[in-house]
């Protein structure tokens, strides 16, 4: 939250930030923004601040996000497409490099300068340098798919489809159901 | 998380689940299962388990998912499109049924069936039935657009933007940072 928060203000140009700022704008108490910062090594300047670069540098470094992570997209239907074009992706270095899906229609095509491939042709990702994937695809095909992640190299999963996904432990899934998000709301207005 | 097993096994043509079956599923013990579902007011059959749609129906009931969920949409680029279109909706009775943007170069198309709206026609959401709203509109305009939603008798937001948005008490916000979901992953893997 503190790397989506910092390259915020350095995106609308600000150089410099305080914790109190920070607190304000993330809910937080400034205090523990600062001891935060001093665990990163990152110590701000009286009535100056915290540089935004070397926060974000130090942020980056910790959450082993420096240089490019390169992943891999499967499924290539709405979202799938949404999420390959998806400029939010780069605040952590995410370059979705490769794309597969199963539907002849789709296979051979191109997403951006990323052209579409069989799914028979996932291969050993990891060889290819690809840890990370994600799964947008529908939830009937979400565990077949993993399974052939996880025999192809694959140590992330984003998983987008609408249901659990069983890895060995080695694997780590963050799962997102859009719909289930918006399906909690109706309970409380 | 039941409503969503549940569903997924009726598509697959089952009428009854039996509490061990959902317990594989969602990693959950069976005993568990057996005493929410009492708790819904629903009692399996020893050896068959518990009716399907009886229990569909149930938790919509307790989730007041019951009958059509008016949303709207704000931002139809690229995700908020794929959101218009997006058939997960569907389990939990959404139907998105206006769709606003700022770019005149969008306003008057169709996404589906639903024109898009300029935003200055976002006017009174709740007396159109429209509590609930998707706000796939870029960081830089989340908060602004927040609170035009707020004015217009918005109540449950599901928040798209990679950042936070202020809103009064009694708006409830459901935040999905997709980009932030993956950058998690390279600590882990």
């Amino acid at each position: 939250m503190y790397l989506r928060a910092i390259s915020f203000l350095r995106r609308q140009g600000q150089d410099y930030v305080s914790s109190r700022d920070l607190a304000d704008q993330l809910h937080l108490k400034s205090p523990q923004i600062r001891k935060d910062f001093s665990y990163f090594g990152a110590f701000g300047v009286k009535g100056i601040g915290y540089r935004v670069d070397t926060l974000i540098g130090r942020i980056r470094e910790i959450l082993k996000l420096s240089g490019t992570q390169k992943a891999a997209l499967i499924g290539a239907g709405r979202l799938g497409k949404a999420l390959a074009l998806y400029p939010g992706f780069g605040l952590y270095g995410f370059e979705i490099v490769e794309i597969f899906d199963v539907s002849p229609k789709k296979i051979g095509k191109k997403i951006g300068n990323t052209k579409i491939q069989s799914i028979k042709h996932l291969g050993n990702l990891e060889k290819r340098g690809i840890r990370l994937a994600i799964l947008a695809v529908p939830a009937e095909a979400a565990q077949e798919t993993a399974e052939r992640l996880v025999e192809g190299g694959v140590r992330g999963i984003l998983n987008m489809a609408p249901c659990y996904i069983t890895v060995p432990k080695r694997v780590r899934v963050q799962t997102i159901d859009i719909a289930m998000e918006l399906g909690i709301l109706p309970y409380y207005v």
